[in-house]
């Protein structure tokens, strides 16, 4: 019998995998981990699921999720062909790095934000240039175009995580107009925010913008995302998309999700309460608190020691997210919770604090 | 503003994505072209969608789909660490050849097969070295060594598509003793075959096997396949899956299917039933019909005109699938479908050749 061999791309032989945050059995946690929403998906995805008709799931679902694409390109007010859905942001990710980046066409992206887009270049044999944001506040340096000098793709988290800052949407209008490559705006959370990049993909020929229903949705188990732009880049991208990466069940439900706008409206209103309480109460107990535009907080005890506080609420099944780092490890990252999780949260840091 | 200018990469800008089978969007039809099964999933599925408890859907799924994951490994006598689930064996096929297919590193398939796996090379900026198939009864050539020299992976479709034939198991397993790559069984149709290669798959250092839903599962709709294999080249595929691939529903669904071996045996029993009386009934038309391991059958009218019968079946409002070229355009594929479905269908097959 022959001895394993390694056949793996040496790209891939060399790579680590992306982390996602732990995703605990325990039931009886906090989680405030990662940025689910506290509340439950719209009824209209309860009713959906309900009138499910399982005989159904013996036919392939449609390709390109016709009836889903239509929804998301009314909600946005563009064409069908302006839409790639997807399953979950990350496979509209996973399809923008192998369409656009590799050894000779690298990406540039925030430092820090979100980890897989290291993780998707590092497969397509490419490095991600870094655009290092201000330590104090996470501002954009001023000068972007330096930094992605060279770069056939440019991505920014907006807001980013895990920060959870935006930035001045027309610095990114200029630098678009101006960048020899494609500008990917992950907007995941661009629903708690104040404005959004839409208009740009509508209008711009190189940027693209991308949605999840991971977030102001409730919907992170049922995985859909979807991409929006330029109708020749969603034309190459879907050349690379699984025939069927979307199932039936969850083309129905998205749909329902897509077509709620009211309850969307009044579930993001809840969540922006709770994050102006939540960055209120760590204030006043002497917390570093960086202005959030999402769904969650990045927040440095008074003793800049993120990994201690983590810990001490883990301790207290509580779970926040935490990201080693010289910057990033002075912070822990809060899902707004409900304000029941919110309320026990400030007790317990207030006990930790108070020691 | 500035105009389009193409910045996808070159292997992206000259591939052709992968044409899925029609999926006619008119019910009345009788559609036997993307071997679907026409009897209804298992009745736990039904029972696992009712007491679906969409509130979870707000949170992610189980990265790793452990639950499902240790039913897969139940049903094969494996251990957890060498099965990863996907979102259908497509998704399979994508991390696959993201792992193992590059320039440098081709692949090797049968001629003709699955027609996803040029795509998904092509992307990779690679060839897939033909192994062509002897033209009259689709059987192996001779010499596998020769068509794959140099190969850093070679896909056996077993039983293939769209030919539905299959072959000695010895052949692969000696071939795979020689190999110096990674053998990939895709085994979509195994379960309506005699034999398959998931012995080898968990004994061979080289050996992966794939396996999906969309067939002897009534499953298409869902999205759901795995692969099994050494748990170290389940490990390095795993750092290119998306982390949450498999939504919450089609975790629970697909565990229910999985876990109801009896009632995919007769499902099973049932369409080979259909598929010997499609055989019969076909020959006895005077068509040559390739004998078949799957769940639908490759056969060439009298005149050897697969195209025409195609098109005047699609007159009669039956969908089957037609792939041109000199040795596949002499044939259709036709799914099996109920014994309703196939008794309309050789009745409007006699009333074309009666003409």
């Amino acid at each position: 019998m022959r001895a394993y061999k390694d056949y793996f791309r040496k790209d891939i032989q060399s790579m680590t995998g992306y982390t996602p945050g732990e995703q605990p059995k325990m039931e009886r946690l906090i989680k405030l981990n990662t940025n689910e929403n506290p509340y439950p998906p719209s009824p209209k995805v309860f009713e959906a699921a309900r009138s499910l008709d399982c005989e159904r799931l013996r036919r392939y679902p449609d390709p390109l999720a016709d009836h889903l694409c239509s929804a998301i390109a009314e909600l946005n007010g563009c064409s069908r062909e302006q839409v790639m859905a997807a399953n979950g942001s990350d496979d509209v990710f996973t399809i923008f790095f192998r369409a656009f980046v590799d050894a000779n066409h690298p990406a540039a992206a925030l430092e820090p934000t979100y980890s897989l887009y290291k993780v998707l270049a590092a497969a397509q044999g490419a490095k991600v240039m870094p655009i290092p944001l201000n330590p104090e506040d996470f501002s954009l340096p001023e000068d972007l175009a330096g930094f992605t000098r060279g770069a056939n793709v440019c991505i920014f988290a907006r807001p980013n995580a895990p920060t959870g800052n935006t930035y001045d949407k027309e610095i990114i209008r200029r630098f678009a107009e101006n960048f020899d490559g494609i500008v990917m705006v992950d907007e995941a959370y661009a629903d708690f925010a104040a404005d959004n990049c839409m208009d740009l993909a509508l209008s711009m020929p190189n940027v693209l913008v991308s949605r999840t229903s991971s977030k102001s949705y409730s919907l992170a188990g049922l995985r859909f995302g979807y991409v929006v732009g330029n109708a020749r880049l969603i034309h190459g991208m879907l050349k690379l998309k699984d025939s069927y990466n979307l199932d039936r069940i969850a083309q129905t439900l998205a749909e329902a999700a897509v077509r709620d706008v009211e309850y969307r409206k009044s579930v993001v209103a809840k969540v922006l309460a709770g994050r102006a309480k939540l960055t209120a109460d760590l204030k006043a107990l002497g917390f570093r608190v960086i202005d959030s535009a999402a769904n969650f907080v990045f927040a440095a005890p008074p003793d800049d020691d993120g990994e201690k506080y983590f810990r001490a609420l883990r301790d207290h099944a509580i779970i926040v997210r935490y990201f080693p780092g010289a910057v990033t490890g002075k912070f822990v990252r809060i899902t707004v919770g409900t304000p029941e999780e919110m309320r026990i949260f400030i007790e317990t840091t207030q006990a930790i604090y108070r020691k």
